[in-house]
């Protein structure tokens, strides 16, 4: 039963996107030296964007284990900065060759494509220095296993994989199964974690890291189910970006496998089915919950 | 006074070079699933390549400390991963447009531009995962040193601004100040993180890692100095990539602002200073101070 309403939500939401952002803000160097260019590009990237989902899920993790809100900050800003690496990478003309990115310019339009290059490849870099930073935790265990989680999520096995799949999609028709891991893979791992990462600063115990994993699991299923439907019925102007390029390149979704009714119904046993696995957290688990409502509903 | 002649210089870096090569491939994972594509790409370019000076220089700032070398060649891996993560991204048609590297095609001529994107962000992700392994050092401690370290050398103040720095100079020119910086940052700032990393899981005192830190500021700037002379006279035979791209960019280099013979002279005169910060060693460095010597008089 949700105690959560929408409004409540969307205030909660946007209450820690500000944060984020501030902090990011702080974080992310600005320098008047020559090299400028890519500290603009990097900021560019990573400002000014987004619903900041991940850093509320990294941040209502962490509180489920009363976390200090300045250290899980920290994360939610790398977790941040790893996902928007990720955009500017795959925005770039030689992979998705995307033109609208959070309603601006994509990175590599706004300044140029070495340029969005780098900026990427320092954004994934200082996450890991942020993480590593003893200002993250005073237990210098807790942020490795953060440095080795986010490693994992974002690499080969993660983010990365998901991505060459997802190159791979355009030229072969992959079936419901790969599909369904490409998604686990391109966009689940992050999601995963930025719930995972509240219950390492929180020392969770196993039974609650499991409880975590299977929400974040089902969330991200969904979170993507209703991105595929978004970009069938959504418009650039809702979501932000371009929109029809998966059926223009010709990209098995789980729409195109499914059907938009089947898809959608499918997103709404997912969200349910993730906030169950929550209820092991009692009462301090329903702003997470709440999320698994707002992303089936969402239209951006 | 040297102890090490030429050809057993040359013996202990082929060791060193194979003990990493070996070890990069058995860390390297590969895969059946439909993802390999991406691994593979990785394998590419950070196997079969290169002297491996930077490895050398981890294993030989560690072994004054008497490391467990078991420990140091994963550093060693990690950096040689990060390295070629930044020839794949560097050689990028948006970047320096390369066609050869180690003499083979570069990583996105032989597989294409958007694998090459991925390979180079899969393997600076996988480095930094390496490192925060519990088995490249039992004290978490040294293990996060080894991250935020990597991360500041090879960031938007190290290696990421220093390319950046170096895209800027196709259009604007650069004074000897400019040039050094950039020089430093872009590949000065790893080689003293790959001398940085002994002293680190040595626990060295700060009068160690203070001569260690001078040691590879001075060797860092000659060997840049001589790659700009190798861009000048030598062969894409000797040294198994394009040459003459700086002169044909129109690019300041340390050559084209100080002349052949002066640069020389400079890389001569860096070198030997360079041997010297290391006298308080002992003769533990004699290894150390072989490879300055090996830096000025390298073909390729």
């Amino acid at each position: 039963m949700q105690t959560i309403s929408p409004t409540e939500f969307k205030a909660a939401l946007a209450d820690i996107a500000q944060a984020v952002e501030d902090r990011i803000n702080a974080l992310l160097p600005t320098t008047d030296l020559a090299e400028a260019r890519v500290f603009d590009a990097m900021r560019y990237g990573c400002l000014n964007g987004g619903k900041r989902l991940r850093p509320f899920l990294v941040m209502q993790s962490a509180a489920l284990f009363g976390v200090n809100a300045d250290c899980a900050i920290r994360v939610a800003a790398a977790v941040e900065m790893v996902h928007s690496y990720s955009l500017i990478h795959d925005d770039l003309p030689a992979m998705d060759d995307g033109e609208l990115r959070r309603g601006r310019p994509t990175c590599h339009r706004q300044f140029d494509e070495a340029t969005a290059i780098l900026a990427g490849d320092g954004l994934l870099t200082f996450a890991f220095e942020v993480l590593a930073d003893p200002a993250t935790h005073e237990d210098p265990n807790i942020r490795c296993q953060l440095v080795t989680a986010l490693a994992k999520a974002s690499g080969g096995h993660g983010m990365v994989g998901g991505q060459m799949l997802d190159l791979i999609a355009e030229h072969e028709t992959f079936d419901l199964g790969t599909t369904t891991r490409l998604q686990r893979m391109k966009t689940g791992e992050m999601i995963a974690y930025s719930c995972e990462a509240g219950g390492i600063l929180g020392k969770a115990n196993p039974p609650q890291r499991t409880a975590l994993r299977a929400y974040a699991h089902d969330l991200g299923l969904a979170f993507q189910i209703v991105d595929d439907l978004l970009d069938v019925e959504g418009t650039a102007e809702e979501t932000g970006k371009t929109v029809g390029r998966d059926a223009q390149a010709g990209k098995a979704t789980f729409v195109s496998i499914l059907g938009r009714d089947r898809a959608r119904a499918q997103a709404e046993m997912l969200a349910n089915q993730a906030s169950q696995h929550l209820d092991i957290f009692d009462g301090r688990a329903d702003m997470l919950k709440a999320v698994a409502d707002f992303v089936v509903a969402r239209r951006a």
